[in-house]
C-alpha cells in the first residue's frame, strides 16, 4: 500500500480550552479544576466526603492483626490527629478485652466520633450502648447467600430486628447506622424496601457493603444514585478489594451521592482488605485538592502507615500509592526531561503535599541526556550539551552491561570531565 | 423519642430474581452471570478483551528494573505460555543492548505478537521495523503540558509526523498503533481530530494513555465511548495507578468499547506503575469467567509474579489480589461460619482457579465456635456443640491476652478434650 498524504479534510484546530476530564466535556465549572467533581453529578459528595476509619474493626479481621490495648490507643490517636471523621471499633461482644478496649478509646476524648460495629441483634445492641460510643454500626447479611448460609433469616425477620435495634439505640441518644451486608448480591427490591423502612424510622445512615469485592464502578454509581432517590439519610459505603476496585468504587459512590467511605490504614481487613486510607487520599486530592488539604493532615500519612504496618508485621507494598518507595521516582529519559522542566508533566500528585520528595533516576540505560545534564549541574561541573550527550552514551553503554548506581554514573561523568579538561 | 413500630406501609416482599449487579437491574441476560458485561453497553468488550503485556517496556521503566537478556527471554516465554496476546518491548533506540534483546525475542517464535514502543519519529521507526517485530507502538504527547515541556511541537506537526510514520511502518507490512500520551489532559477536539486522521489512513489501533494516573472510571468510559463513534480501528488503553484506579479504569474502558489493555506483571512501571496483570485477571474472571479461564493459564500467575518480583527485587505486596498472602484467608467468626457452609458466601474468586487454597483463620479473639468446631473435627476429636462453645470461649480469653498460633489453639482444645474425657 502506497503511503497516503494527510487527508484533505484534516482540520488543524485552534487551541480550545476544554479537556477530557469530565464526561460532559469543557464545562466552565470544571475548567477551574478539570479533575473536580463532575458537574453532571448533582448529588456528588466528591468535595464534601467523610471518612470512617475501620482499622480497629475491619483491620482487626486482617490475618496478621493482633492489637494490644496500647497499640489500639496509639492508632486511634494518630487517626484522630490525621483528621478522620469516625473511628470504628470491633464489637464489644467479640471478647471481654474488645469491650474494655472500646470503653478505653471512648474515654480518650478524641475529636473523631467513636463507633462500634455489631450484629443486628438486641443482645449486641444492649452491650454496645453501654460502652460510651457515639454511634453504633449495625450490619446484617441480605444476600441469598448470607441469608441461607449465615444467619438463616428472611427479609421480614431482618426488617423487624432492624427496627427494634434502631429504635433502642436511638432511645439512648446514640447515632445508628444500618447496613446490609453483601449488598451487591442482594435483591434490589429487598434492599430498597429495607432501606426505605429504616430511613423512615430515623436511622442516621444507611450502609452499602461490597462484602466480597465483586462490585464495579459504574454499577456502584447506579446503585447509590438509585438509593439516593429512596432515602433522605446519609449513605455510607464499604468496599472490599478482591478485584482491585475498592478505591475507584469509593470514588464513584461519592459521585453518585454517598457521603461517607469506610477505609483502613493500608486497606487491612478480611482477605486482601478494603479501600485504603492512603490510596483514597491520592484519588481525592486530585478531585478536591483544597478540601482534602484543609481537612486532613496529609503529612502524617507515612507515619500512620508505618505504625500500622509494624503492628501487623507487613511491609508497605512497593507500589503503594503515595508512600510506595517508587511513587515519585521518574526513570525514562523522556519523562526525566519533562519533569525537570515542569513536574506537572508527569505528576498528578505533588510529593510535597505528603511530606515526600521526587527522585529522578538517571543511572540506567533508558536515561536521557537531560537527566544526565541535571546531574552534571548538581555535581557543579561544566560541560556543553554536546559533551553531555557524549557522556550520556557512555552511561548507556555501561548500563547495558550491568546495573548501575549513582556512584557509578558520577564516576563516569567525573572521569569524562577530567579527560576533557586535561 | 419513643420507639416506633414498623411503618404500616412496609411491604414484605416475595423473593424476586434480580440482583443489583448491573446498572439496568434484573435483566434476564444478566441473570446468567450477574457480574457479566452490562447488556446496556452495546460496545462492551468485557468478554472478548486482549492483553498487551508491557513488563519488558513499561516495566523496564520501574525504578528497580534491570533485565538481562536471559531474564527478558525467560519473562517473555512465561508471558507467552500464560497466554497474553502481545508482548511489548523497550524501544531499540534506547540502547544498543535494547535493540539486540528486541531482535532476540522476535526470533523465539512465540505465539504472542511482539511489539516495540517508539517515539513518533522516522529515525526511530526506521530502526524498529528492522528488528523483526510484528508491530510498532508509536506514542506522542498531546497534552498542553507535554507539548510545552517535552517535545515542544504543535498538533499539526504531530499529525504530519504520525501520518509519515504510520505510512512507513504499514509499507513494511507491520502492525502499527498510534497513541496519544497524557490523553486525559489533552484537548478533546485535538484528540478526536488526530485519531480520526490516523484511523482514516489505516492505523491498526489507537491508544489512550492515562500517563499521570489522573483518570477516573466514568470519565474513562465516556471518552472511550466517544472515541468509538469516531474511529473504526481497535482501541487500546494504558492506565497508570497513581490514584489507585488502574484496574477499574481498564474495566470501564472495556465496557465503553476498548479492546486491548496494557498490563505488566505486578503492575511495574514508571512511579507506582500501571494496571497489574494479576489484578486485572481478578476483575475479569468475575465478569467473563469462561473467557478468562479458557484463554489464560491462570495457574501460572503466581510463578510469573514471583519470577518478576525476584528480578526487580521487590516482595509481592501483602494485599496483592489473588496472590497476596491473605487473599483467601477468612478470619471473623461470622465469616468463617458461612465460608464453612458455602465458600461463595464470602468469596467472589475461587482460589482453585489460580492453584491457590483457602484458609480459615481460627486462632484469634474474633473467632467463632463454627471455626473451632471445624478444627475439632480436623483433629478427629469428639465434642458436643455445647462443649465446643465452651472451649471457644477459652480460646477467646487466651487470645485476648496474647497473639495465638494454631498450636496454641490445638493445645487448648486437646487439654479441654482430655479433661472432659477424664
Amino acid at each position: 500500500m502506497a503511503p497516503q498524504p494527510i487527508p484533505e479534510d484534516y482540520q488543524p484546530v485552534v487551541e480550545s480550552r476544554g479537556t477530557v476530564n469530565s464526561p460532559i466535556f469543557s464545562t466552565p465549572i470544571n475548567q477551574l479544576n478539570p479533575y473536580g467533581p463532575n458537574p453532571a453529578d448533582f448529588l456528588s459528595n466528591v468535595n464534601q466526603f467523610q471518612l470512617i476509619d475501620s482499622t480497629l474493626r475491619e483491620g482487626e479481621q486482617f490475618a496478621n492483626a493482633f492489637f494490644s490495648t496500647e497499640k489500639k490507643i496509639e492508632i486511634a490517636k494518630a487517626l484522630d490527629e490525621f483528621g478522620v471523621d469516625y473511628i470504628e471499633l470491633t464489637s464489644p461482644v467479640a471478647s471481654e478485652q474488645s469491650k474494655k478496649d472500646c470503653e478505653a478509646i471512648c474515654k480518650l476524648g478524641l475529636k473523631a466520633k467513636i463507633l462500634t460495629h455489631i450484629r443486628c441483634h438486641m443482645d449486641d445492641a444492649r452491650i454496645a450502648v453501654e460502652t460510651g460510643v457515639d454511634g453504633v454500626d449495625v450490619v446484617i447479611g441480605t444476600s441469598k447467600f448470607l441469608r441461607e448460609f449465615s444467619h438463616g433469616k428472611d427479609m421480614n425477620y431482618i426488617a423487624n430486628s432492624a427496627v427494634e435495634v434502631i429504635n433502642f439505640v436511638k432511645s439512648k441518644g446514640i447515632e445508628i447506622r444500618f447496613s446490609s451486608e453483601d449488598s451487591f448480591r442482594s435483591d434490589l427490591v429487598d434492599l430498597l424496601n429495607i432501606y426505605k423502612t429504616v430511613d423512615k424510622i430515623g436511622v442516621n445512615r444507611i450502609g452499602i457493603a461490597d462484602t466480597v469485592g465483586c462490585a464495579n464502578p459504574r454499577q456502584v454509581y447506579e446503585l447509590v444514585r438509585t438509593l439516593k432517590s429512596v432515602v433522605s439519610c446519609d449513605i455510607e459505603c464499604h468496599f472490599h478489594n478482591d478485584t482491585g476496585c475498592s478505591i475507584a468504587n469509593a470514588y464513584c459512590a461519592l459521585e453518585g451521592g454517598a457521603k461517607l467511605i469506610d477505609v483502613s490504614v493500608l486497606g487491612i481487613g478480611e482477605r486482601n482488605g478494603i479501600t485504603p486510607l492512603g490510596g483514597l487520599m491520592a484519588r481525592m486530592i486530585v478531585a478536591a485538592p483544597e478540601y482534602v488539604k484543609d481537612k486532613y493532615n496529609l503529612k502524617m500519612l507515612r507515619d500512620i502507615e508505618n505504625l500500622v504496618a509494624d503492628a501487623v508485621e507487613v511491609n508497605i507494598p512497593f507500589n503503594n500509592p503515595i508512600t510506595g518507595f517508587c511513587a515519585f521516582t521518574h526513570k525514562a529519559g523522556i519523562h526525566a526531561k519533562a519533569i525537570l522542566a515542569n513536574p506537572s508533566t508527569y505528576e498528578i500528585l505533588n510529593p510535597n503535599d505528603f511530606g515526600m520528595t521526587r527522585y529522578i533516576h538517571f543511572a540506567h540505560r533508558l536515561t536521557g541526556w537531560n537527566a544526565i545534564k541535571s546531574r552534571v549541574e548538581q555535581l557543579n561541573l561544566n560541560l556543553t550539551d554536546e559533551q553531555i550527550k557524549e557522556v550520556t552514551s557512555k552511561v548507556k553503554s555501561m548500563a547495558d552491561i550491568r546495573s548501575l548506581n549513582i556512584d557509578d554514573v558520577d564516576s563516569i561523568i567525573k572521569k569524562y570531565h577530567s579527560e576533557i579538561k586535561a
